[in-house]
């Protein structure tokens, strides 16, 4: 009987793909490059799979559902991508085109959110905690005893377009000082504007050797993700804030700042330090299968229950 | 069989008491003065059962369970009341006091969580809200299916202390510019500093006159409850909020405000328009019963389940 689970992280540059056993031990993991556009997306997941089945040795055929992690608004009932622009897509019904060739349970999931409920899986103890993702724009997911929450209409986590500066930059959104203006890649880069292959490194280099503005941009990026972890804290009261995501690739220089800037947050407010935020937050390990393995979850939830 | 439920909202001045039939019928209502101190405090409690209950015309062994908010630091599982300090509690085991002259069943939860229970049952499609008080602090209770949602540590719904300005005046709990400091009633009184007994009120109606700092402060309310409001959505993503405490006897001055001010924000960010803030949130009536009837609703929560 067909019992392997496909996840698929889509993003703008590649696509990061996973095998699931029955029991739920990884059978595979490739990466192959993504597509631009509706038709390219497409045919790239396609291509995802059959990738995934060379290298785990099994056939296509045997697959018993595909989760599809990917940027963007998701409607995850209907299986529709809008506005995934890193993708060239504007509107796509990914779940049925993904099913016109290969007609098994086929899911759609934002990227965040399935990489939030594949880290608490892979914490093992994902009673209240939340994925924050630092891409080039920044968003939370949120897991309450290992169930991915969603809230009323899908914007639970969304901590990035939170203003933590009425005088600070413009953000894409149309607000002020966003969190996501202080910790985005794509802001940083953009506020930084000098190019380069990796301008976040650029601007932790630059400020290690004591440029201003690089200075400024760092302490920034702690400001706002340290902000971030305060306002999921405080608001849903996650145990847990796990960090991931292209910014993470800083490793340690990151994590080392934001601890900092949490410790004397808490040195200067009780309250605040009562809170333990230090202790509270962990960087995905870099390479980890959180995101796809997710997916693969998403895609699984949608199996009759004997299968799962 | 004695099936009536108590809850009593604790305040600083006054004890807001309501019983509960069995059929959740509300069958009297009344307010004391409370008491200072724990002695006083648990007197007090005692004559709001006693007035209760001449109130209703029943006898106070009548009364199956006890339930009581109030402010402060609560440890729910021990019945404790940490940190009131409008009260004059320091540490005070409430639930054992109270049960040493009436020994029912008696639960203790903070008062902003209790009234979040009773305004969820009040709009009685608790499917997921928020209640944001207003108070001389700030702080909010989420409901999510009918149920308090706690976090994982009790913090969940702490918008108070989230600073939305690194420049902004210094809250009591150490950092700047929470939202606390903009529409709190205590910080808000601190920073009139004219003294009178209802600043708030002067503030509004100075700002109405043309008073620079009056509208300025004015202003401030308005920002502090809209970044209130945005940070429940964006966070928790409930579907309402509802505004209650002390600062919303302004009524519609206040609400107006707020509208006005979400509406701003939307119109400078299509992503925050398309929330469609404005009509997600609403005033707690004057006079409702939701935080009396919260308390009963979180003190029946310990009867065996053929009581409740």
């Amino acid at each position: 009987m067909s019992r392997i689970r496909v996840g698929l992280d889509v993003g703008g540059t590649k696509i990061d793909a996973l095998a699931l056993a029955a029991d739920g031990a990884i059978l595979a993991r490739t990466r192959i490059p993504t597509g631009w556009g509706d038709h390219a997306v497409v045919s790239a997941v396609h291509d995802a799979i059959e990738a995934l089945a060379g290298e785990g040795g099994f056939p296509v055929a045997e697959v018993a559902s595909v989760g599809i992690g990917i940027p963007g608004l998701i409607d995850a009932d209907a299986g529709r991508v809008l506005h995934a622009v890193n993708l060239g897509v504007t509107q796509l019904d990914l779940a049925d085109a993904v099913r016109v060739r290969l007609p098994v349970p086929v899911s759609v999931e934002n990227d965040v959110k399935a990489a939030a409920l594949g880290a608490g899986s892979l914490r093992g103890d994902a009673h209240s905690m939340a994925y924050l993702n630092l891409g080039t724009g920044v968003a939370a997911g949120i897991v309450i005893d290992g169930v991915l929450w969603r809230g009323a209409h899908g914007t639970a986590g969304e901590v990035g377009h939170l203003s933590v500066d009425p005088r600070g930059r413009v953000c894409g959104c149309g607000q002020r000082g966003c969190i996501e203006t202080f910790c985005g890649g794509g802001a940083v880069s953009k506020a930084w504007g000098r190019g380069g292959e990796l301008p976040l490194r650029d601007v932790f280099d630059l400020a290690e050797r004591g440029d201003a503005f690089a200075l400024e941009l760092r302490e920034g990026v702690a400001f706002g993700a340290a902000s971030a972890v305060r306002s999921l804290v405080l608001s849903a009261d996650v145990e847990t804030v796990v960090i991931g995501g292209g910014v993470t690739a800083l490793g340690d220089r990151l994590l080392d700042d934001i601890v900092r800037r949490l410790r004397q947050e808490g040195a200067e407010s009780p309250f605040i330090g009562s809170l333990h935020l230090d202790e509270r937050i962990e960087l995905l390990p870099a390479g980890s299968p959180a995101a796809a393995l997710g997916a693969a979850l998403v895609g699984a939830a949608r199996l009759p229950a004997e299968l799962v």
